[in-house]
């Protein structure tokens, strides 16, 4: 087999937009880190001197010009990524998004017609917890049996405390999404891929305890959905942003015969501290640290997809159908009212994104 | 001080009841077991004999009428509590009941009032999780601030799937008050007593996923509530019966400055094994095992409280208020709606009950 | 079956003193603690008092004297026991002694020759560990053959650096054993109960690192043997003065299939503590506390003995042979050499101690 | 700066020689892979192609004679490292090797000399474990004086029994240096870097339990030895192939205000199962999965020293000390007698090895 290289060019270079340049610039397989674009121009030339990288833009629509690249790499701001996908996808990029799909349901489905118009470009979006070797493995052991048949997923999703400063200078000046559609988007993708099943209803409770600003937000400091999916499946969701102990990350899926738990302890490292106050396993900081392996790995399966020529297991519907919960959770937080998940039914192109009959979709 | 010798008269021998049997005979200072009771007439002379307990009795009228005892200890059948409870109080006994306070919600206030009528007797209800060290450590830990203000309990109560078969045998025979009146019961306890505040509104969800006999109980097998708590405090409650590694009692209580987990391995010993299986911990088999100590400290307590003319922290309210919640649990799940916790304001003597303002308890 | 109550004395009100006279008093079925006797006089009447004791004495032999006694148990300090016990047989009692059975080993072998006098008495050294829940368990699942062969096994044996102070203050006055008599022992017995064999040479190292007052004391604050069972096994100790942590009681038995290991981390309980230091499980705080269940299980271990006329499984042996193999490390560590464990196969009543051939017991 | 790139070429391709192969072909900032070498010509062939890499070598020299090449990186089996070491220091290049540096004394120390007279040239010995995150971080901590004067260290070195009969198939072959300086001496050196002193005195037992092919082989299946370092510290050391689940490397270091654990339950990954067994945590399969990210960072920090013209942490010096003390455990071993670490004082070039006075180093 003779491999070539895949050349890609990256927006965005926040901290975690660095960190996938430098995965790519350095990290992967059959990929060379092309070219750079941010509206931080010292970001960029420093980045491109530094890692000798050939082409340095602080705009997106220059850097698209650029036939040389072979794919575009987005880690911009959430509300950036509808609207970039679509460029890059319509100038005949493959194309790698950070998640979410997007802020908004409607543009959610505009980015997946796009990505259905364009499917012999690779379309990946960045639900990189399933690349992560823990959460992989929990999914093959239950695909083996190992824990019989899912029926409740519990999933945690708490920011650290010491981000909280950072994360208030940010949601003051851009629209995050909230609670349940910016932080816990993740975790409502992990539980439709571990129980294999849609949601139908929801409740989310939740408040600010500690932090009166995010009233002014509109948004909640903690808080918990309960979910019902197909087949009477249930789903228990709690994110926060102020956790003391750090970035906690935790799964639990409870079958017909075992359960599995991810993350139970977000340990930073294989390191225990026995002192006067007992014995402590100091905590992960933040998604970085915690997902390091994962993002590493989802940009290699990026770079193999385009090599081989096959997409990805997360696909443009996976961001698509996860956003409608999300928005379900943040209604039902927002009016104290039971919801009942809607999916865009009536458009032609979600045929096929339902698993199981389709009729399950209506309002009960 | 003088200490005298409190004397003790038992109903029920069934598994609980024997041990609390065995407890109140051999390992309480100050107590003598000095009666059993049982409709079991085998197991009460065997009990009488082997133990030197002066009277056995099949009746229970026929204990109370024994003027050398000083308390009744309760340990029937959920369905036998109510009743016993207010004869024995009737009778001018100290008693003692195992939890529930009753299966219906007229019959839990009327013992209430019995309970109110007799407030020179000691009566206690066995909420024992209370008295175990790890609950009652994490109790004082919240109360020194260590967590800040908790905002959030999460409450595992999984039976051993290996009981099931006697659990099955035993539910079609009696009405259990189901997964949430009878098994989460002491949950909805922890969570009162942990937040220190009252739940207001609930959705429950569950279902039959291994074993569907539990549709002809009008029951579930394993289940899953959101409550929404008094100042928008969170309650997650997961009840089941088919936990495949054993007894798995676990709590969860998030404050705004830390977090406190109680039980999150029930391990059944200190012992790990090291075999090709990996790193094991061996789990608790049943409640007998896992609150052992429990059992014997809440009815240390009680006799404690007759010697030192002094009423538990576990009131007659507790029981009251708990079944109240799981009332709107059971029905939530039975109804498929969110339900607003309903409790007894019409009635004079519930005036107390509620901390905080009583306008809050009513329907939203 | 008549049961009869058996009458206890105890003599030594100390701290371990005061909680075995507690459990005799109220915990042990079928026992009565009849007798008190320390040479604090204080404490007798007190307890007397408190719990209702019908005799109390400041004079051992005069508790001896007293024949509605069935039996006597010693819990005085370390260089009393031999004494106590030969005194306690020879006037007919059945005798329980906490560990170790005594400082010199000459002392040991006069006891053992006593006890073999009095084999229609129960004798009883306090091994308690043997009773803990874990150990037990431990030990079944070796017996089932669970680890295949035992061959290795480690021992922490580490007391709270809080405890120092009172440590210091007694050893001054008091000839304590020293780091491996006293406190290793034990370990020392234990490693001969899961290895089931006897050592043969051992090299053991240690000094003072936190706290020079241990060279005064010709001690050694933390301290480390390497031991040479029969069969080429392994035993490797480790005891200290100075854990930061709290008690800590760790054994790891390695074997041909598989291993365990007891109390990994001392978890004072099942409360996991989540704050900025990260996950933190506190310690056990001393032996009251950790052993708590085995202090109560030897002692009804001890009654029942007494009434079902039998004798424990620990017996005089196990206190001699674990004081030689005590003394080998005890000199190995002041030495600096390597020494053979040295049994007194020369008395005739060592004979039937050895397990295996006894030659093997022959200085190398 | 300007970056230029290294080029490496490496020697050997087994399981180990692979892995790091593939890390210097794409994970390594500024590094290419130049040049594979191994006696296997098809396993050179596949790599060339797959991985593009510009030569391939059967025969060593003709690698050597390669000027385009910067590096060499040795992953042969032990008993070739010594000489090839010497042969591409004398060629001019940087040089990597594997552990151990030697399997006899003398030609370490004879590399030794070829080290130093080659300072120019960075010379790294690939003591991985101190790159892995959670030793470097132990260390991080003890250095900010976290657990106070290290005063024991207690390492495991257990190979899973699964790995046995690839072993014994080699070890039949090649002498491997056996247990002590093969398998422990990484241990060694945690333990000489840790404790920051060197060793005086050991004592070593152990012997074979399940596999009897080990006499053959006068080799140990498990062993232990008790190491006493300057200044009265202490190192236990055990080391076996025949550990039941998996690979278990574990570190514990106590110091005199605390201690810290590296590893004591050797998981594979963040995943709990929880089924019939209890709790089950799986292990590490062996040392590629466990160390993954060491060897990936030590060849990064080896890169690193060559374009940033700097000597790694790690020495030959620290090779050479390691090797002394795995020889007295061999030794002490195999004589069942007490030994005393011989280093080569009378070597000049040793004066600088020692820390402290050098007088310590005569024997005793």
């Amino acid at each position: 087999m003779h491999k070539t290289i895949v050349k890609v060019g990256i927006v965005g270079l926040g901290r975690l937009g660095r960190q996938h340049a430098e995965n790519l610039a350095f990290r992967i397989p059959f990929c060379e880190l092309a070219a750079v674009c941010s509206i931080d121009s010292e970001a960029v030339e420093q980045v491109k001197k530094e890692w000798n990288v050939p082409y340095a833009y602080t705009d997106y629509d220059e850097m698209l010009a650029n036939k040389e690249l072979d794919a575009i790499f987005i880690a911009t701001p959430s509300g950036f990524h509808c609207e970039q996908i679509e460029k890059a996808l319509h100038a005949g990029f493959h194309v790698f998004s950070e998640k979410p799909l997007g802020l908004y349901l409607e543009e959610a489905i505009r980015v997946q017609k796009a990505v259905n118009r364009n499917k012999e470009k690779v379309f990946m979006l960045g639900f990189m917890r399933r690349y992560d070797h823990s959460y992989a493995y929990a999914k093959k052991k239950i695909e083996e049996g190992k824990i019989g048949e899912p029926v409740l997923i519990r999933c945690y999703g708490l920011d650290p405390a010491k981000a909280m400063d950072g994360f208030m200078k940010f949601a003051k000046k851009n629209y995050s999404g909230g609670l349940f559609l910016d932080m816990a988007v993740h975790d409502l993708d992990l539980a439709r891929w571990f129980l294999n099943a849609e949601a139908r209803q929801v409740w989310a409770i939740g408040g600010n305890y500690a932090y009166t600003e995010f009233e002014e937000l509109n948004d909640a400091e903690t808080g918990a959905a309960l979910v019902k999916f197909e087949n009477n499946k249930m789903g228990i969701f709690v994110a926060s942003r102020n956790c003391a102990h750090g970035y906690h990350i935790e799964t639990e899926i409870i079958g017909t015969k075992g359960s599995l738990r991810i993350g139970t302890v977000p340990e930073k490292n294989r390191v225990t501290v026995f002192d006067e106050s007992g014995a402590v396993n100091e905590c992960s900081d933040g998604f970085l640290e915690r997902f390091e392996q994962a993002y590493l790995s989802e940009a290699e399966e990026f770079i193999s997809c385009i090599l081989e020529n096959r997409q990805p297991e997360v696909t443009v519907e996976d961001g698509v159908l996860s956003t409608c919960l999300g928005y379900a959770c943040k209604e039902a937080f927002e009016t104290g009212e039971l919801k009942t998940v809607q999916y865009p039914v009536t458009a032609p192109a979600f045929g096929s994104l339902m698993r199981g009959e389709s009729t399950i979709y209506d309002a009960d």
